[in-house]
């Protein structure tokens, strides 16, 4: 009795969904699969090179306020990042090497925290070994891991997965072939699950 | 005590907006100022011709899978039209003719049954016509008056009021200068003017 979480580093409202994925989801009696992917591909097969809060200025007005909102609402700290997009894929490459550990949900709060909280750079192993700090003995370790083949075609085959879904943005539900799309739509997920 | 609801009738999520804002309104103690505008000049300024659901694809399916489940679950009939997106125009100058009468939210959500249930051409002044009958006595008379000057003007100024809002897609809701997009952010506009 799961559901999948699909994210994205760089994503902003992927983080207020991170933040609560798991407690709304326990609610519900579901667990949380951990499903990191890269949007740039996908957005790249739209025609767009950029995200597209940069692309569409009223948009990106929008979405900034809405998360200042939203993370005021959920009680998290929010502060703009300096830089956006900022570039998640080292980070989606340690959680694929760790895939298999416990404590990547908190790992993956740890970086959206650097980046929407810190406004830290989570392009920067230093930033990302801080992340992984208390979680684990050997930060080092997982930080080589995420440079082997194994990690890199894991995330790949995640993100060819989330395009056969029919994802085309973060954060996403699914279960089995149902997709849900944006933070907002957590609940709507997870009652589909239970009806 | 009022919550301003920003609607465009070729847009598809603006539909269960339109059948629940009333009610979802009157639960938070908030009368609805129906506002509609045309996305077209908006969507024509970010450089789409067509709707984005029919420019990419992906989302475009998705739309139409997450609009049949939430039609569902608010237990609204739903068919999906054979054209999309269906023109707005005649219908919103309609509005703007009829804006002080009492009936034009129930007009409003014939047009939307008209469109999103019925599959029927809502820029035909026939079917505009049996979306007045029982409304008004001279469903004729409110045709005519949606060619005036007046008319025009007074939606082309809501649609320049929605830019100036920031409004860049449908259902949008406002309470003075906040902004909400998309019906599955009611409550949540609705909470904040509670706030």
């Amino acid at each position: 009795m799961s559901i999948e979480f699909w994210f994205e580093f760089a994503s902003t409202y992927s983080y207020p969904a991170a933040m609560r994925v798991e407690a709304v989801a326990a609610r519900y009696g579901r667990s949380v699969v951990w499903r990191p992917f890269l949007l740039g591909p996908i957005f790249k097969s739209q025609g767009w090179q950029d995200s597209p809060f940069n692309i569409y200025p009223a948009k990106g007005r929008y979405m900034w306020r809405d998360l200042e909102r939203i993370c005021e609402g959920l009680q998290i700290p929010f502060k703009r990042p300096t830089q956006f997009p900022r570039n998640g894929l080292h980070a989606a490459r340690v959680v694929a090497a760790a895939r298999d550990e416990a404590w990547v949900p908190a790992f993956v709060r740890n970086v959206y925290l650097a980046s929407f909280a810190h406004d830290l750079d989570i392009a920067d192993a230093e930033v990302l070994k801080s992340c992984l700090h208390g979680l684990t003995r050997d930060p080092q370790a997982w930080l080589a891991a995420s440079h082997e083949d194994a990690a890199k075609a894991w995330l790949r085959e995640n993100t060819e997965r989330a395009v056969a879904l029919g994802i085309f943005g973060a954060p996403s539900f699914s279960s089995g072939s149902e997709l849900f799309w944006g933070n907002d739509r957590l609940e709507a997920a997870l009652e589909w699950c239970a009806s």
